[in-house]
């Protein structure tokens, strides 16, 4: 399949094993750069895995609160070869008057596992007038544990690679929406958040998104700013992730492994009550 | 000691298990923005770990190819609040012409994971002028071998939250020379390569990086600026890493777990034969 042919690499390594070594042939978690060009200005240029760029630059711009409607889109870019290979660059043009010029001088450079872009604070979330989400969804506990073994299932590049993440939207009975790998947390992510958008699908008010990873600052942030009411991952939150999601009322859970989890943030959507 | 004491917040949790919850208290990763201010100028934010800083500031500098010499910093200067609290803002005086002004004007923002910053290419990084590390360095597969163990063993925060990065320097006998943690592997390298700056230790030409995530781009970039030979990690490089170790002939070690690992590039320092 195409996308997966992009996102690994083959290559030659030497394989060392209790003091034998020999060749083998190996596959790679394909990193390349992407440059986010809007208006004919460079925008950022972040580390990815080739493979829905487009998704990945709408959901980049909506993640960071460059845009606010699909609409401002007005073209969408990206060259490719004459053997049909994408070009590392895209090209976005918005509306007159979509993007303040301060924005732009923010000269933004995320990079695998950034997101945080210059925005150094909770203050900078809050004066973007984000607000919680969806206070009405819920999910239970059984459902929860479900997800890591439906995530990995379904990861194309991870089984081949080891190198790969993954971001995963689940609905609340468990059913995989949609999952999309990257060699960068945040751009898996946004990879999820620009096909929801595209699709017309946002705000994802009834869903939650699972990541392989850490969930950290820039993942909780760009949650909300899908909209998305809980954020699950097998491993630990920082301090400043469980801060965020606190104040902003999103569910954040945590190492999320077996039969067992820790809930740093609204408890109340994945528990009827707590002892 | 001081520096877990800023690395770790304690937080009550709810831990859910089989059915059953209840609230625990739980530590957590911290994680804070840092402002690295050159010259009055704000040059980048970053998201990291408190603890270290002006390693992480000077290591930042170097490894980004801002500075050639210890000697361009005139002053390093982090307020304290009346506590003792340090703030989360260093400030760089560099001797006049240190700094080209069109660095300055790159306006990098790196976050946890990123150093790349813009330069999005190995011809970039190529352009620096950044040579071969050590060709004559040597580290025996069995030492290697018991280097994942020993960085685990030292990692004073991992343990208490699941959720932090560790870079650790250790010579060809295998000896664990310093280690540093953060919420940001990019950040983790930093601290040590400003440590090793600060000491007047670079060229780091005797040393392999062992870094507890993946071996990502900026991981191997980074080690190159600090003239670091061989760079090991416990899970998968990716495919832009190996080019450059292979470009730039630097060690690459993969995998590395139990009595296994994978050599991506430069082999010949760690096997004195292949079949």
């Amino acid at each position: 399949m195409p996308a997966l042919r992009n996102s690994v690499e083959l290559t030659q390594v030497i394989e060392w094993e209790d003091g034998h070594s020999k060749r083998v042939e190996d596959y790679l978690a394909a990193e390349e750069p992407l440059e986010i060009r809007v208006d004919g200005r460079p925008l950022t240029v972040t580390m990815r895995t080739p493979g829905d760029d487009r998704e990945l630059a709408v959901g980049f711009l909506w993640t960071e609160g460059l845009i606010e409607a699909l609409e401002q889109i007005v073209t969408l870019g990206q060259d490719e070869s004459e053997t049909g290979a994408k070009s590392n660059r895209i090209e976005v043009e918005l509306q007159e008057g979509a993007f303040e010029p301060v924005e732009m001088q923010r000269n933004f450079f995320a990079a695998s596992s950034c997101g945080i872009c210059g925005k150094a604070s909770i203050e900078a979330i809050r004066n973007r007038g984000l607000h919680a989400p969806n206070r009405e969804f819920r999910i239970s506990p059984e459902i929860l544990c479900a997800l890591p073994d439906r995530l990995r299932g379904q990861q194309q590049v991870f089984g081949r690679t080891g190198g790969m993440h993954a971001a995963a939207l689940f609905n609340a009975e468990g059913e995989l929406i949609q999952l999309r790998e990257d060699i960068g947390r945040h751009n898996a992510v946004d990879k999820v958040v620009g096909w929801a958008l595209l699709a017309g699908l946002l705000p994802l008010a009834q869903h939650v998104l699972m990541v392989s990873g850490r969930g950290g600052f820039e993942i909780v942030q760009k949650a909300i700013a899908a909209g998305i009411p809980a954020v699950a991952s097998v491993s630990a939150p920082s301090s400043l992730a469980v801060k965020l999601a606190r104040e902003l009322n999103l569910t954040l859970v945590g190492f999320l492994r077996g039969r067992r989890f820790i809930i740093y943030a609204g408890h109340e959507r994945c528990l009827l009550s707590t002892r």
